[in-house]
């Protein structure tokens, strides 16, 4: 029999059949009236994923370009800016800033410490201000989402615009960026959005807009008031990518049909669920034991296996893949993603793929108890 | 029945149903050994594309964004280049340089003339030569092809780095990069290539690598060093567009497997088929009528018919989108794109049915004449 393949990295992320079906539909043409009725959707329904009156933008590029639109439209050279950083993405921004000039203070935790936005009152506070405040919502190098009602509201009262890197988690855990008062959110389609990789998104408040018309830093592909005015006229500064964008809209539809509360609250009892069956294995977890980090679920390796080989195992053999640790965490934990498109069978599918494997690599885990465990946590009220 | 659809612009063009199949596969992990061996395949395939040995590199983006790539590694501030424009591509890579600070020198053509390499060896001589020279390869607002030979002749004797703009004829015209000696060519997945919209790609030579290193101009996301580090390791410095890579991969195999040389020789032909046929309906071409225009089409339209009208009933009566002028052309021209997966008879359709949608429009066409003209053009020797 061909292999079953098993995607649970935190991206990207398994891609729904009736988004790969439409990704395959014959190629139409970027300014004709079929394409802008599914770029003219899109758009809408990104707005209603992002909680947000304000215009979401839409890049042809990686998470990371999305990112750099930010910077490059918030930061002058010199400007300092904050930059929250528990992991791998948090230190991509502060590097990413940092090479358009900016004068970065990071706040700077632990890899897999949770960042408290006490903290960032109290760095503003110490600095003596700074326009721009950058944040990662869910750290995907670690598991740990952060408290980003709090950290907007510390944002507010320093007159600080709030940047989120939600590209892990948007359409994910909750994020009310009218309500909470957020002035940019920064997301790729490949995560929780359910889309092959290759759309950037940046959702900008009026009042980020305005502040982004005084900042002096060259721009072209990712000036935002380029790409509002052409999508003002559903239209795009440049030939996006046609085919993402039609299955961005499908997958965006399915997320909008079940609901975004369903939505928030699945990813709750997936996340309850891989816990369980973790502690269930006797296996210790790395990201943080709440139903707030509810996208990915990191684990120590065991006993000083390379978690490098368990990654090895579970692909090579189970045709299962998960992710191994970033940077100093090489080695040391796996993840196992479960964003956007998964369900309990596919939690009890990675728990027993990696009991399976463990028990091969002699490792010292509790056997057969893992699938209860999650079912129970999965279901409890 | 359903509505055949026919899209005939110069970009996005028809993707094969191999290519879309390929794209509408299961998602993988972009660090997994079986989405790098498609990378590492199409990696390879782009530098036998470019005809280069130099590395080609990568960007999940539009066509612009490789561009944007090439001014941010090339141009530092205030730093002299010559754009050579004659069209809405080149103006826009005019603007490009200048937003980011270059000290831009215009060789202006009007739209539609074809742009000369002696005029570049005068400019270069009057300015007092300049580091770095912007060419457009074809220029798909107009139709014509320029002597890329030719410029880089030119921009060897000066000392200047040639920077070609080869996102419409990359896979269609001759483009030999090494043995013509241009120093970075620009492309895109979505014209020639095959392949849907969404990666752009820059083919950069040592030269232009060693002049990189000493620009300073703030870059990340268009790192061309930190991008070809990764490359090396058959890894992206950020997320890739897995399925279009994975789609322009067997694009490019299509490519390779017909033979560069056989689709050069195809494209002349389409172009000579179409010319002959547009000429037979008594029309007047806008482009030039010469093999090396081979991958649109510009023809006027006829007795002060609005083009947009042509394009608009084309599209909503008969399914077929060819695209109408820009700028100053808008409404004067209309243009039909035969770049990459057409044959013979997508012409005879795209004739027969502007000859059919000009006698809706009451224009004065030659009916009857334009498929046997284009048969006879496209099988002459």
């Amino acid at each position: 029999m061909p292999e079953k393949r098993y995607l649970m990295t935190p991206g990207p992320t398994p891609v729904p059949p009736q988004v790969l079906a439409a990704i395959a539909e014959p190629m139409i043409h970027h300014r004709a009236s079929d394409f802008r009725s599914h770029y003219g959707s899109c758009l809408e329904r990104l707005k209603q994923v992002c909680r947000t009156q304000s215009d979401v933008l839409l890049f042809t590029s990686s998470g990371t370009g999305a990112w750099e639109s930010a910077v490059v439209n918030l930061c002058a050279p010199g400007q300092r800016v904050v930059a929250v950083t528990a992991g791998s993405f948090g230190d991509r921004w502060v590097k990413l800033a940092q090479a358009f000039g900016a004068d970065v203070v990071p706040l700077r935790y632990a890899w897999g410490e949770t960042p408290d936005p006490a903290d960032l009152r109290a760095k503003l506070a110490e600095i003596g201000g700074a326009p721009v405040a950058f944040v990662v919502q869910s750290e995907t190098s670690t598991g740990v989402v952060s408290d980003i009602q709090g950290f907007a509201q510390v944002a507010q009262e320093a007159g600080t615009t709030l940047v989120v890197d939600a590209v892990s988690s948007l359409g994910a855990v909750p994020l009310e960026m009218d309500a909470w008062g957020v002035d940019v959110v920064i997301s790729g389609s490949q995560k929780a959005l359910m889309t092959p990789p290759g759309l950037g998104l940046a959702a900008v408040s009026q009042r980020a807009f305005a502040q982004a018309r005084g900042v002096e830093q060259p721009r072209f592909y990712w000036d935002w008031e380029k790409t509002r005015a052409a999508q003002a006229k559903v239209d795009a500064p440049f030939t996006p990518a046609v085919s993402l964008v039609i299955g961005m809209n499908v997958a965006l539809g399915l997320i909008l049909d079940e609901g975004l509360e369903t939505v928030y609250e699945r990813h709750v009892r997936l996340g309850r669920a891989c816990r369980a069956g973790i502690k269930a294995l006797g296996l210790e977890l790395f990201s943080p034991d709440e139903d707030r980090s509810a996208v990915v679920t990191a684990v120590r390796s065991p006993g000083g296996l390379d978690s490098g080989e368990l990654v090895k195992v579970l692909r090579d053999r189970y045709g299962v893949t998960i992710a191994g640790g970033q940077g100093d965490l090489k080695g040391k934990i796996f993840r196992v993603g479960h964003i956007g498109w998964f369900d309990l069978f596919d939690i009890i599918t990675a728990l027993t793929a990696i009991e399976i494997a463990l028990v091969d690599l002699g490792a010292d885990v509790v056997r057969g108890a893992a699938v209860g465990a999650a079912v129970a946590a999965f279901q409890a009220a």
